[in-house]
Parts: structure tokens; sequence; C-alpha cells
């Protein structure tokens, strides 16, 4: 029965989903402080060290619930070529929250929704979180700009009183556009074993630490 | 002793093995719903993207016991080329279950198999069980065909009063063929620990996550 | 002052490293139980698929202490190619463990080694054993041949009284050359950790797992 | 708040970040006894099998607190060709930590670094602990040379009386030079639980382990 209505869910929900990979890119230019223009011409000079483009992946782990649903994706970290030609870390990678806002029985509004990139040590706090434990991290997105202080995100993670499962929030103050929006999505245990399990996975690699392993091997000859 | 009588039991039914290696991909292809025919030539369809077809791999985790046999394999998530050439996650990931019928002593017919596919958050669910913790899931597979809730399937986990492991059962309840199967493999804590870190491994694989991080290094030129 | 006493024991050892690396792919064959000649013509017929040889990697994770010295390998499944040119595990991996005595202060001799072939199942055990656990595997490696039951080989891992690490010990019986070898190393909660975290990340390449996830992402092209 | 204290940090310290990326590759060398002119002609003949030489990447772990910073980074082992056309491990992985002392408010002295390089069961020690347990390690980087003895390292590990995190403290007497730094940096819960992940992502690859499982698979064709 859970499994039908998860089904029927998804149907209905599929033409919002198509949106959701159209533009998550958009968000995470948003989210790194560029202008439109200038994040589409910043995305183009992204490119492999081998000259090609990089196809882009959607593959969100997607959560709906009653009065909202949450989805999370992994992003890369960038790197700079140095003078010496060796590689380093220039814009660290995240994990990427959407929450977007239920709007009737399982229809959802992604034209409402706002995201939440947690860090590498963001991430090691939603990990480690005990089955009572609860955590919150604070964001300014204009940080550093002219704007900052008037974008104020805060993600909570709180835990259930008795299931195990636990409650994840979105709160966004929005002192420009006088908003404030909400969203709570109710996580299961099984659900955060999932999210747990892929951020565990994920983090070296937003890290930039796979980039050390997936180096061959380093061999010195024999005398 | 344990081990001698593992090792006869794998000779017995090396015959079944071979059929079970072949037969698999029918059963894939029928879980999605596709008539044989039709299965086929969507099989027929499955390209790398580079345009050749992809090897099949058969590494099952196998538990032979008393009255029936589990095996478990993923199969990895299928992906569509959007139009602006990026890749998104078509078909999920699963870990595909195998139960079949002991029918005499470490004899196995292979022929009265039973399937269930786990999805990201059934296995989540699984693999965060604690050591008196149980779960229970329902699949319908003709959910959303005109055969819709005339087979029914349950799949239980159940903690053992005192060992530390677990009984995995199968129900499958069949209204169009009135036939009703039931499959109960008792899991040691070593087998389940082995599922367990099989699963972990398996998962971001099958939520495509793998895709994100397979990407090469994005590279940002310095200025 | 412990970090300088292990120095000096590499140094003093280095030699008999070198044998070991040498010569553990003979006990490999031995254990399969095949004669050293067609032993020697099996390991030829041991190909990659596109017909190159595969390189040999010695990397073994080697504990010294003051009775007996113990080394710990992976080793990988080899692959059957099927008529259909799938591709099924045909002999399954293995963690290879090789202990030899202590024969004076910090002095080992190779010659007297035994190994154990941990299972993908027995590894499970090991890696899941609770601070308090023990556990106990038998083989016979002669089991189906006409020695069956001359040579019987039992390995132990025993939890510390107060320490929170583990004492593994290895025993083996030889009716036919009238032996009895039993070596014991204490090993340290630290040492424990590493391999638990190693053989949990080897255990999906032992079982063959990591095949299904090195394949191409497959795609379905859009309608 | 505490997320944008941690951005202005990030902006002042650009510079000394720079300088800790070219410099690591010195400590590095002379962490292994080289002297600079015999590190340097060493590191030219640091060659992959195919006779490219590797890029160097950094991304390392980073945290800046009150007194001083902390960074982490994995450094792979070396392999040695052996006559046979086997590879064995020359030189054993480590994960490197650099300490450096605060100056100022948000100003650090990369010239005052310290290093400490954790070998693998270093690193098991460090990802077992318990949330009281506390572990300690010495090194001595003259070890086997003239100066043996003259500067010695510890690292303590040691957990906070309420919070879950960690002081993790190096002490380095030299008494050659007649010094005498300690650095202590308070470790939280969360980026404990990123050095938990990030250490045991590294530990196979530190250890030499996925160059067993980055082997294609092994082939024995039918019958």
């Amino acid at each position: 029965m859970l499994k039908l209505s998860k089904l029927l869910l998804h149907s209905r929900n599929q033409l919002s989903q198509k949106r959701l990979f159209a533009e998550v890119a958009n968000d995470y230019q948003w989210l790194h402080g560029m202008s439109t223009l200038a994040g589409l011409s910043a995305a183009r000079q992204v490119f492999l060290p081998d000259g090609r483009s990089a196809d882009k992946i959607f593959a969100p782990y997607s959560i709906y619930k009653g009065k909202a649903a949450l989805s999370a994706s992994p992003i890369l970290p960038t790197f700079s070529k140095l003078e010496s030609g060796d590689f380093r870390v220039d814009r660290r990678g995240v994990i990427f929250l959407t929450f977007w806002p239920a709007i009737g029985e399982r229809k959802y509004d992604w034209d409402k929704r706002q995201t939440f990139a947690l860090s590498a040590t963001e991430i090691g706090s939603l990990i480690s979180l005990g089955p009572k434990d609860s955590c919150e991290f604070f964001h300014d997105p204009s940080m550093l700009s002219s704007n900052a202080g008037q974008v104020r995100k805060s993600l909570s993670i709180k835990a259930h009183d008795n299931s195990g499962g636990y409650f994840i929030s979105l709160n966004v103050v929005n002192n420009i556009l006088k908003t404030n929006d909400r969203f709570v999505v109710p996580v299961t245990t099984a659900e955060f074993a999932v999210m747990r399990t892929a951020f565990n996975f994920a983090l070296p690699h937003i890290m930039g630490w796979d980039q050390y392993t997936n180096q061959p091997p380093k061999r010195i000859d024999e005398k």
C-alpha cells in the first residue's frame, strides 16, 4: 500500500521532476554568487583536464512527504591547475539539498523550491548524529556581498521522539523579498540510513580525496 | 564439518546454479512488467553510451539452508540521455533477492523460485536494522496494470531470539494462479554482516551516485 | 619507543619479507588443490579479458608479535566466460592469512608458515565481532580429495579480557606429516580496526560485486 | 555567524594556504629522511608505470581554531617492480598531519608548522576511538640516522569532557635546535566524523589494497 502510493506520487510528479533536473544547475550557479550571465559563462569554463566538457548527471535521492519534498545530490569540487602543473581544490564540493512544497494531494510546486548546500563538516555532523541527537546549520547565501545578512537560511535536523527517524526542516527568511519559507520533511530511519550511506560514500569525493587515490600507483625502480 | 557440508552442497547444486545465472535476466524483465518478447527487445536496447553492449556479470551472494536458498545481486540503474546531452536516472537500481525451495537433502528446485527487488530505501531499512529489530516490505509486481492486486509479495526480516542473526522470509500470494509460496531462510550474524557490507557498498551505485563521482575532475583555469 | 622497535623489526625481517612476496602465489595454488605443475600451467591460463596477463601486487598487512607474525592479503575471484558472452564467478575470492613463527628476538621463519583462506562469510563473521565476541573456523584443505580429513586447520579469534583487542590463533594438525603447528598473534584494537576497515573494503571485491558496479552506465535512449 | 567567521578566516589565510600546497612535498621528503638534494632527485625518480610523472593533488582537510590550524592529506604508497614483473609496496602510505600556529586573530604562521605522518595502524587507532577514548603516538623522525633521539614528536588525541569532540595535540621537542613546539586543536564531533570517514576511505589506499582491487578481473576460459 505504502509502495503503491509512492508509485502514484512518482507518476504525478514526473513533470516537476523533469523540471528539477533542468534547474538544479541554475540553483548551483546562484548558490555560488554568480549572476545569471556570469554564471552561464563560468559554467562554460568548466572543462575536464583533457578539454572535453563534463556530462551532467542527475540522480537525486528524493523523499516525498505530506507537506514537502526533499532531494539530495552531491556536487564535486573544482580544481585549479597551479603553475607547477599540479592541481588543488578551488571550489569545495557540497551535498545540495532542495526542498519544495506540497500544494495538494501528492502535488508539489517546484517553482517554490529552496536550497541548502551542505559543506563537508556539515555532512560530518549529519552522518554522526545519534538516534536522539539534533543539529542546526546557518547559511547566508549573500555573505561577503552588499546583500550580506538579507537572506538567512537555517537547516535543522531533529530526532523524532520515538521512531528513530528525523525531522529535516529548512527555514529561509528573505528580507529583500519579505518572504519567510519553511519546509518540514519527516525522514524515516530507513530513508536516513540511505542518506547516511550515500553521504558517507560521497564525502571523500566532495573533499577531493578521491583525486589522491585515483592517481596511478607511483613506482620506484629497483636498484 | 560445517565447511565440508557446504562444499558438498555446492557441487550438488552446481547444475541449478548454472540455470540460476541464465534466468536471472528473464526474472528481471518480468519484474519490470515487460512481456517476454518486449523484454527481449528492450534488453537489446540497453547500450552503453559509446554503443557497445554491456557484459552481464553473475556474482550472486547465495545462502543455502535446510528449507530454501536465498541469493542476492545488485542491478544498476539505467540512464536516459536528455536533449541537453546530460544523463538522468531512468529506471532505478535494486538489489534483487531470489528464493528457491529445498526439495530434499541439499537439493533445491530453481523452477519454483520467487523474487523480490529491494529499492534504495528498503536497503536502507535492512542495513540499519539493530540486533533486535524487524522490518517488512510489501510489493505488488502488477501495480499500475490490469492485474493490480492479484499478486502480493511480502518480505520480512526478523531478528532471531538469541543468536544475533535474522529470519528472512518471502511470502507470495498469487490470486491468478491460486498459489501461495512461502520461503524462510535463517541467516547467521556472519551472513547478515556480508549482506550489510555488500548492500552498503552497492547502495550508492544503485542510486546512480557513482556516476557523479566517476566524472573526471572539473578544472577551472587560473587567471 | 614502540615505533622504534617496530622499525628495527622491519629491517631485520626484510629478507623473509621478500621471500614472503615470492611464495604467496605458490601457497595459493596449493590452497586450491593444484599440484605444482598443474598449478603453474593453471596460473598461466589466467588472463585478463583482453589477453594481457595480470600484474601481481604484493601489499600485505603484516603484524609482527613476540611468538609469531601474521599477514593478510586479498585474492580476487576469477571469472568464466559463458557461451552467452557473459561472465560469472568461477573461483571465489578470499582473504589469505599467513602465519609464521618467531625463532628468536625479532627473527621469524618463513619456511614454517601456515596459511588460512577466509571466505566471504568468514570475513563477515570477523568484521562483525563485538568487543567481547569470539569465533572459530575449521578448514580441510584436502577436502574432496583422497587425503580428506588428514589435515585439519582451525582459526580462532578471541577477545582479550580487557584491552579491546583479540588473539588470532591458527592450529594446523597434519596427520600425514605427523605435525601439529600452533600460532598465536595478539592483535591490538588499532590493528584489528585496520583489518576491519581493509576487510570491509575488500569484501565486495572478493565477492565479485565490484564487477557489477564497474560496468559503464546503461543507457536507454529517449523516445 | 559561525559560517561567516569561517569564510573570513578563509580569505585571510589564502596566502598561507597557497604556500601550504607548495611546501607539503618538501616536508614529505624530509619526513622520509632524505637530504634536500637527495630528496629532489628521489622525487624525480617517481614515475608512473607507463613513464609519465604523476600530477600532484592538493585537497587537504583543514581545521582552523583559536590557537592553531590542523590539516590532513593522504599520501599513497610507492611500489617497486620485482624481477618477476610484479609490484610490491616499497614505501608505505601515510596520512600526513600538519599543524601551524595562530599568530593573531585568524592569522596563522605557516613557517612555524610541524608535521606528523600517521601509519596505517595509527589510523586504525584513530578511527576506532570511542567517544571517551584517548590515544597517543610517538615518532622519532631521525630514527636509524646519527641524529636518532634528538627530535621527539608525540601526537595525542583526547576526548573532550562533554562535547563528544577531541583535542588533537602535537608536541615536538628538538634537542638540536633547542625548541619545544606544542599545538592544540580542539576538533568537534562533526569535524572528527569527517576525519573518520575520510581516513576510513583512504586507509585501504594507503595500505596499497586498492591496487589488488584495481586489477582487471581474472578470467579462466571455459573448457
